[in-house]
């Protein structure tokens, strides 16, 4: 194979066969394909981008590039979501026992934090004990004693993915559509699943400006899973403001917590159901069955029962749930007060995001406990001195520092703005 | 130095400071930026290109990777010439001592064969004994001896690009003009050249398609060439049909000494004194002045005896000025001969050369002695049965296979053609 032959069909934007792309991939597994070839390859698709087929083929061969988790013997359904990222977004961890708790396996392989947005290991790694990074053994054990597991992707699953991704970062290709589609469904088909729900967040907190943006995403998606032979669902959620009042990584456990007893914040509420009906109608259920069942799981108890045994089966401390006082806890909880009256027009995902980020990386290890509590939404009406958040910090003048951006995000007008649409299409 | 904001600012077309050029060839000389980082940038540079201003600092940077040649205590004007590469292009050894022999002089540094194009390296180097790799010493002492060496560059010279292309090979970036430009203009500044002649080779048998583009070509190594310092002149000759009769590695030598005795095909002597004369016009000659000196040494002979010189300090066998015989020569010469009547239309440079170039890379090394001698021009009557070209082939049975070849690349019509234009612009 003329690998440098390859590398310029990219270059010029031509296509390149399933087999091409395949042996590219191999290559590089195999050294036959250096790195600086790699690199040169990255930025060519950066730049010109992949044809559907294209992505088909690099999905497979990142599949190929390793093992697979044969769950052939497990007969329930087994279905995982992907959330493409936003501030404040805890859905994945109420989901992921909710949908158990109805009777279908998740093997959930979720991801790490990037940017202003958190991420849902680094999230559940806040409940002392907890073992994230499963092998593929312990990722069986896991979903055959608890029905659904959280996990990072075990390394023996698409190995390609990984390798390329950590020359990804730092080639500045970050970004390059192809390689993400392909990374995050390659993980999730060789981690056995049947079909998958991916919730496509829209705006300011999220890594999609547009609602175009995000629909030509979920389309390219749902082709993908449609090429693997696996079902793929997608929904559009508004991510302008955080979702939900926590953002944070242990504060976002706590409210995932809260959904699961049958509380919670309304809006986070919303888009758990929304996921979880498409989980569950992904499997075959109707759809007013389906949220008749998740009404059940709640009410009854048996989604908070799951997580627990979740948590137990993956290491952690179980009590968090019926006390998530044993979470991390920052000492000072400072409340910001905003200083006009009128409505919220707009409260900065991204801005939030970052502020937050920023206190959990002040340290040299990852700060679970600190975050930040948004007390109000768009559209809420407020008077000054109201308080709009509480700072969870280590120490009261990281709250000085941050007040002033705090306050900046809150957007405070006197005409009331149009009401806030969570779910987007 | 963050050099992944550097790389994403060059994916995103935005242009570089000279400091950030700088810090990334630097950079990849001490290892901090990885051979993954240099094939993304360079694919980012092919796909976006780079700014006049980002070539020149690349040009910089390149000398400043390795030594510089001080030819500051040779009282004499030091003039180079650079061609882009045409079939049949053996002006540059005549060009060399012509211009010596004038009292300038001329450190040429020149270059490998490439695709269908042989390298003025390649051709000298079929001169029994010739040693065209001079180290620093060798360079300096070969100039004070004969007033003229030809050399590749001293290893030692621009380093950077060196290792730079090498990976350019390997990613498909072996066409990005910046570091075309800035790897031929960066051994010559390090070589300690005043001024530097350009011969832009336009159409079939060269590497640039369009007479604009070869315009733009030489603009931009006019203006690199002024931003170092340095004069540079361009002229554009076309390489539509190969230039002058003969077409190999010895062959083209040959017709090289023939010119210097005073003889030679009528457009090899126009394109040799052409470039000459910018040479020597470069150092402050007046033009026609110049052009006298240019046929004082021609016809006393001057010029073959600095050629003789030459070959003697570099190594190689001095005799082979006065007996050409002596040259490497193929066992097998075939006549071919065209099966129509008609003016000749067409004499595909690019053709010939991938034959001759075939014929050259037949055997494990490098063959100088075999050829084709191009016996007709554009514009030339010929009748059925004449022979068009004669084949210096090892085996007769590589001329039978190229028979049809050579008579397609040369096209016969009815109707007289334009008339061939040897000088453009």
């Amino acid at each position: 194979m003329d690998y440098v032959e390859l590398i310029a069909a990219k270059r010029d934007g031509k296509e390149l066969s399933a087999e091409q792309v395949l042996a590219l991939i191999e290559g590089f597994g195999t050294g036959e394909v250096s790195e600086a070839q790699m690199g040169a390859l990255l930025m060519a698709i950066q730049l010109r981008g992949m044809t559907d087929g294209e992505i088909v083929a690099l999905t497979a061969a990142f599949v190929r590039s390793g093992e697979r988790i044969d769950l052939s013997k497990m007969p329930k359904a087994k279905v995982d979501r992907h959330s493409t990222g936003g501030v404040g977004d805890k859905v994945p961890l109420a989901v992921a026992p909710l949908v158990a708790a109805c009777g279908v396996a998740v093997p959930m392989i979720a991801g790490r934090g990037r940017a202003h947005v958190g991420g849902t290991l680094d999230k559940i790694e806040s409940i002392p004990g907890f073992n994230s990074a499963l092998d593929i053994a312990g990722f069986q054990r896991v979903l055959a004693e608890a029905g659904v597991c959280i996990s990072d992707a075990p390394p023996a699953l698409a190995p390609a993915d990984r390798a390329i991704g950590a020359l990804r970062v730092a080639t500045a290709t970050e970004e390059a559509v192809p390689f993400i589609m392909a990374g995050i469904l390659s993980k999730k088909l060789a981690a056995g699943i049947d079909a998958l729900a991916v919730d496509v967040k829209v705006g300011r907190g999220s890594f999609t400006d547009t609602v175009q943006e995000g629909r030509d995403l979920a389309d390219a998606l749902s082709k993908l899973g449609a090429a693997a032979g696996r079902k793929v669902r997608t929904v559009l959620t508004n991510n302008d403001q955080p979702l939900g009042r926590m953002v944070g990584h242990a504060l976002e456990v706590r409210e995932a917590i809260d959904v699961l007893k049958g509380g919670g914040p309304p809006d986070v509420v919303q888009v758990t159901l929304l996921v979880a009906t498409q989980m569950l109608t992904l499997t075959g259920a109707r759809e007013d069955l389906a949220g008749k069942s998740l009404e059940r799981a709640l009410a009854a108890g048996k989604a908070a029962q799951v997580f627990e045994r979740l948590i137990e089966v993956q290491g952690g401390d179980p009590k968090v749930v019926s006390d998530p006082a044993r979470l991390p806890r920052a000492d000072h909880q400072v409340a910001i007060k905003c200083d006009s009256s009128g409505y919220v027009q707009a409260v900065d995902a991204r801005e939030i995001g970052t502020m937050v980020a920023g206190l959990a990386h002040a340290r040299d290890e990852l700060d679970h406990a600190v975050g930040m509590e948004v007390l109000v939404k768009i559209g809420d009406k407020v008077t000054a001195g109201d308080p709009v958040a509480i700072l969870h910090v280590r120490e009261p003048a990281q709250a000085d520092q941050l007040k002033l951006r705090v306050r900046k995000a809150v957007v405070i007008k006197d005409a009331a703005p149009k009401p806030f649409e969570l779910i987007l299409k």
